[in-house]
């Protein structure tokens, strides 16, 4: 299958590109697409070189599927013009998550919305959004629990990783931590030696944007509208892992014995089996998988739940969800 | 007036001592009161130095008001000795928090209990408990949401600084930010570069022992035995500086106009403008203060408030509520 990666030379495009190799269903020259100032650098796919060609100039005729991450405005120009031409497009932006049209796939949640849709429709594109990395995880967390106890209320504190804010905030850190007088330039505020709970631009309501995103993804993605959801969302010093502190009110009675074993038994999710234990970002970086730990109740109530739960924002928060939902699309093994 | 110091060599002891340079009631030569292995070290006061002295061999004799922060065994050990003789004891450590015969204290909340008391009862002593450092702060934020509203619910999310653990804590960090593979000797997972729900002993109910003492002070310092308090208590890799993001549930309707002029007119608290407004760690460091941002409400909900705090846990936290405390046994200007 002729691919397509938009953004492939930013962090998240590499760790797509680095995951594709893998895919029996990915053609040997995948097309890198890039901003025009990145293009002419070279990747290389399964040992050997590619060349990055500008987004805007690229023939894109034939590709079939396409995963961008180059950001939301790149993605509004772009991943029409893929569909235009045919492609299935899985978008790692903001762009399209909420149109009423693009499917917000968490595969190991609602991966019907996108089974086999590729190879079904030859000649024919879409696209398809990747949640935001906290929802991803949260997602996954919950799903267990919303099939066993219904959901209520999902209250969160995220503590995110660096690395969200891609190869420049990972710069940002570097930098900071080396004078922590160096300048400001991706994070609101000093990032090394500091916790900033700002994510995104400032909301009407009072949040910032990426906590606004974990409310009406969360509720998109379970179909349930009225949802409550409140996020607090903080930066932490921290290169890659983003981990949450969660507090959930269940529709039902929610014993915390067997919210641990819907938990345990849901695709992609691991649970630490006890209260006390709990896995960190710096021991699942690199790791795909939704790892939740610190599961318990709360005395006095049947219906609260507490966890905490980490996951790669690069992976499963980013480029091993959108590779996920590829393989959905293409109908292979992998992705079921 | 003589005073002592129990935990002078420590973090918040050598802080500690460092206040009460400025406090007229103290007299020139406090008796500086450590363990046998420290004793001998030699720290100053007032540009003099003073040796510090093996607590076990000290004379206690004359002391009339002590501050303790060398943990709860020494506290247990020493705190009762200091009080037979006389002195008025600020325990920083939580070995007497909970007993109904000593009052927990944050000045700005309860300073009736300790008001006058050492100036009062002359040649008696008493131990008087300084809360948890997150407590501290979660008290004077909560403080007036209490009397303005009523307070039904808390839950709490912390980020909690190293120092926290004390110097200890500090090298720690420094040790694995140099090598990340330095052993931990302090915190239960490596620290740099990570984040990691634990802090204290594994705890019965699922807790650990700072998400325990986080609900038992709240409750024992407001007088609501039945307040309903959840905390997920997180170390990050930040060297001074507790920040918490926490929601409320309220009695009475609570809109965010009257909460933050409630807030803004508590003694020792200080509250952003605007719900995009805040402070971080690295910004109040140094500073005496509670300080309280991103204050905003749930959408749909009346009854609840979203904040974000952070104090200095060495002074706020620690060294200068004891100090407020001793202020107030005193019954001096400084402490009114």
């Amino acid at each position: 299958m002729r691919t397509a990666i938009l953004g492939a030379t930013g962090l998240v495009g590499r760790t797509m590109l680095k995951l594709l190799e893998s895919r029996a269903w990915a053609d040997d020259e995948p097309l890198l697409l890039c901003s025009s100032r990145s293009a002419g650098q070279e990747l290389r796919f399964r040992g050997r070189p590619l060349r990055c060609q500008d987004a805007e100039a690229a023939d894109l005729k034939g590709v079939q599927l396409a995963l961008c991450s180059a950001g939301a405005a790149a993605s509004r120009r772009h991943a029409p013009r893929l569909r235009d031409a045919g492609a299935w497009v899985v978008d790692n932006s903001s762009a399209f998550r909420l149109d009423a049209d693009v499917p917000l796939v968490v595969p190991e949640v609602n991966p019907a919305l996108v089974a086999g849709r590729c190879g079904a429709a030859a000649g024919r594109g879409g696209i398809i959004a990747n949640p935001n990395c906290s929802t991803i995880q949260l997602a996954v967390a919950l799903a267990p629990l919303l099939r066993s106890f219904g959901l209520r209320e999902v209250h969160v504190t995220t503590l995110q990783a660096v690395s969200g804010a891609g190869q420049k905030g990972l710069d940002e850190l570097a930098r900071q931590t080396a004078d922590p007088e160096a300048r400001c330039e991706v994070f609101a505020r000093p990032i090394a030696a500091n916790v900033v709970p700002e994510i995104g631009a400032a909301m009407p309501d009072g949040s910032f944007e990426e906590e606004a995103k974990v409310g009406r993804e969360l509720r998109k993605i379970f179909e349930l509208t009225r949802l409550a959801v409140t996020c607090t969302a903080t930066r932490v010093p921290v290169a890659c892992g983003h981990a949450a502190a969660v507090r959930v009110l269940t529709e039902r009675p929610a014993p915390v014995a067997a919210a641990r074993v819907a938990m345990a038994a849901w695709p992609g999710l691991e649970v630490a089996p006890g209260a006390h234990e709990y896995r960190t970002p710096l021991e699942i970086a690199g790791d795909a998988g939704v790892h939740v730990g610190r599961l318990r109740g709360e005395p006095g109530r049947g219906d609260v739940l507490l966890f905490w739960v980490v996951a790669d924002n690069l992976l499963k928060g980013a480029a091993w969800n959108a590779l996920q939902i590829a393989d959905l699309l293409v109908g292979t093994p992998e992705g079921r």
